[in-house]
This record gives structure tokens, C-alpha cells and sequence, in this order.
């Protein structure tokens, strides 16, 4: 069945969180970046000590540098802080959009601030693509909480099951199949589902294989 | 202040996770093993999706051998399921307890099912140390959820800001401080504290430095 809407996860599905840190001597310290950012956003959501995503990302930088043992200077850290508001996008996001923006409304939801979506979507060009860019931050939790899924059909007027959610996301693309909506996985690592009983609806290896499936 | 009660956490703070798998070419398992079900804890509490604890270990078990590609034979798998069983209780824990018994009521709160603290506590001769066994399994939610801070308070009939909260686990500590316990983080590794503004009312290195704090 063809979906009513396209509801896409950012960072890690649209965009590369791993572009920020490009050097090659700083791989390590990107992974445990994200680890630590997404720890973070979900401690603190069941604690429900919320600071906004900036925030998250900010501590996390700090905890991942001290864990790695990586003096950032102040210099250093504003400027690995700033790459974060401009992340590359992923080669296929681009065209995936290009093909589908006639088809369906296409949205975003995401952890980021509005702040961070803004500068982020507008750094790649994408502003023309979307009809709605929803941050958690209106809900003051992160993802898998069901409040934040239930931004998507809130804001586009339509019902979970016929929008369909777009995560590289693992773990979020389980939060949104159990929240009500039908789910594509794009994994591009070929990894195997975590947890392991996870079905996505769909499985794409790359976003540019999505547009053939209902286009 | 002297506490009127001390709080335990067990798995990484009384009992040692790691000792469950205990040859050294399973050590990169143990800890993907270990990150996973802490991740399934949060994830699946952030969903609103329980399942208890023993549970979540063999889904985080499957798991990590699966992102490790090691192939784990039925036996494997459920000796390894067994040994969460009985897991050995750290050097540090059983002078601690025996020190501490006389000064005030001791008590564990943990993630762990009924059964599975049951067995654990049983294996390592702990039973007569605890006034009190409490399991998270009571709301169906895990740490670091106030609703299961909460259960401290309520079980022993103390107000959370005169009971000591001992963890190793930082994220458990920072989420018992956050709810208004007085937090030891039993810091073995010296690891830096995570968040890097977490600040727990006591540190220490070991739980045998307990006792002399307060006896």
C-alpha cells in the first residue's frame, strides 16, 4: 500500500554524524561521540531530566574526549561543536528525495533542536523538501518515547500506520514499528536487526531504493 | 549525616557481571553483552515495552554473539544463561556487608528479576546481609526511571535523602542523585564521572572504604 507521507529520521539516516569528525585519527572519538549521545538522550529521558539536543551533544563530546583520553582545546571543541550544525548528507539522500518529493509529503522527525535541523537541512540545500520538520524538543523527550512518535501524525494530519518512518536507526526504527507506523529500515551496513526479533516492514541497503518501491 | 539505610545496586557494583564469562577470548563478548542489555533496559523502558530482566539478558546475549559473529552453539548459550545465575560477588563486597550489617539496614535495588537476584544472592551465602530484596520487576520499568528510585523509599520506610545509594554503574548513580538519594558511586576503575557534571555526594574506591566513612 502506498504510504500518505515519508517521515524521516536525521542524523545517522539522512545525515552523517560521522562527517563531523573527519579525520582519521579521531574515528574512535566520533563513535564513542555518538554512543555517548545517544546514552545520554536516553538516560536522561527516563530520568526525564531533559536539556535539548545541543546540550546532549556538548557533554557527550566532553565524556567521549575524557573517556579516549584526547585533550580537545576550547579551540578544538568549538569547532568540532560547530561541524556538528553542518553535517554532510548521505550520498543517497539527496536523490532518494529528488524522486519522491512529487509522490508524497515528505517530513522529518528528529532528536535535534530546531536550532541544529535548521542550519543542518539548510547547509545540505534540503529546505525545499520537506513539508514539516518536527523536533523532539517540542515534547521535551527523546526517541523511542511514544510522545515523540506521536509528533509525526499529530503534525502531518495522518495516521501512524500510513506514514511511513525512515530510519538507519536500528533502535529507532523498532521505537517507531512498536509506536504504530510502518517502518523502513535503510541498513546500510548490512547489519543484522538489534534487538534480534525486530521486523521493519521494509529493508532498504541504500535510500535510492525506496522511491522505486512505490513510485 | 549518619544514612538509616544503605542502598545497594548489584549487577557491576555487589556481583560481577563480567565473571560470567570468564575465559579470555569471550572478554569483547562480556562487554557487548553487558552494553547491550543496559541498552535494552533503557530502550525498551523508553517504549513502555517490559520485558524482565532475564529476558532482556538473552536478547542482548543473541545480540552482542551476533554482531561479534560468534556462533554460539545451544549449550553455549544457555551455560552462559545459567552462569547470569550465579555471577561471583566482587573481592570488596563480602567485608563491606559483614562490616556494615550491625551499623544499619542493607538493602539491594536492582534491575535484576526476582528469581535472578534470588539465585545470585543464594550462590554467594548474601542471604542473612539484606533487610530488604527489591526488584524493579515490581513497576515494570528499569533504572534509571524514578518510579523504580522510588521502590527504596517506599520499601524501607526512609525518605530517600537519608539512605545511601551505592553503584558502580555512574548512569545508575547520577539517576539515584537525580531522585534525592545521597549517592556513593563506587568508582573502581577511576574512571571519569559520566555525565562529566555528575557529582555524587561520595566516591569511593572500593566498598570496603564504606565502613569507615560512617562506623
Amino acid at each position: 500500500m502506498k504510504p500518505r507521507a515519508l517521515l524521516f529520521d536525521a542524523y545517522g539516516t539522512l545525515f552523517d554524524v560521522h562527517s563531523v569528525v573527519p579525520k582519521a585519527e579521531f574515528a574512535e572519538l566520533s563513535k564513542l561521540w555518538r554512543q555517548k549521545q545517544l546514552e545520554y538522550t536516553w538516560l536522561r529521558s527516563l530520568m526525564d531530566r531533559y536539556v535539548d539536543f545541543w546540550d546532549i551533544t556538548h557533554a557527550a563530546l566532553l565524556s567521549a574526549a575524557g573517556q579516549l583520553q584526547i585533550r580537545l582545546t576550547d579551540t578544538q571543541r568549538d569547532a568540532l561543536m560547530q561541524a556538528y550544525l553542518a553535517p554532510a548528507a548521505f550520498p543517497d539522500a539527496k536523490p532518494a528525495l529528488e524522486a519522491l518529493r512529487g509522490f508524497a509529503p515528505l517530513a522529518i522527525l528528529s532528536n535535534g533542536s530546531p536550532r541544529m535541523l535548521e542550519a543542518m537541512i539548510a547547509h545540505n540545500a534540503f529546505e525545499s523538501y520537506f513539508a514539516a520538520v518536527i523536533s523532539a524538543d517540542r515534547v521535551k523527550i527523546y526517541k523511542p518515547s511514544p510522545r515523540v512518535y506521536a509528533l509525526g501524525p499529530e503534525t502531518l494530519g495522518i495516521p501512524a500506520s500510513e506514514i511511513l518512518f525512515v530510519s538507519s536507526n536500528v533502535w529507532d526504527a523498532a521505537g517507531a514499528k512498536a509506536f504504530g507506523y510502518r517502518v523502513c529500515w535503510c541498513n546500510r551496513s548490512s547489519s543484522p536487526p538489534d534487538p534480534p526479533d525486530f521486523t521493519p516492514d521494509l529493508t532498504v541497503q541504500s535510500l535510492e531504493e525506496i522511491p522505486a518501491l512505490f513510485c
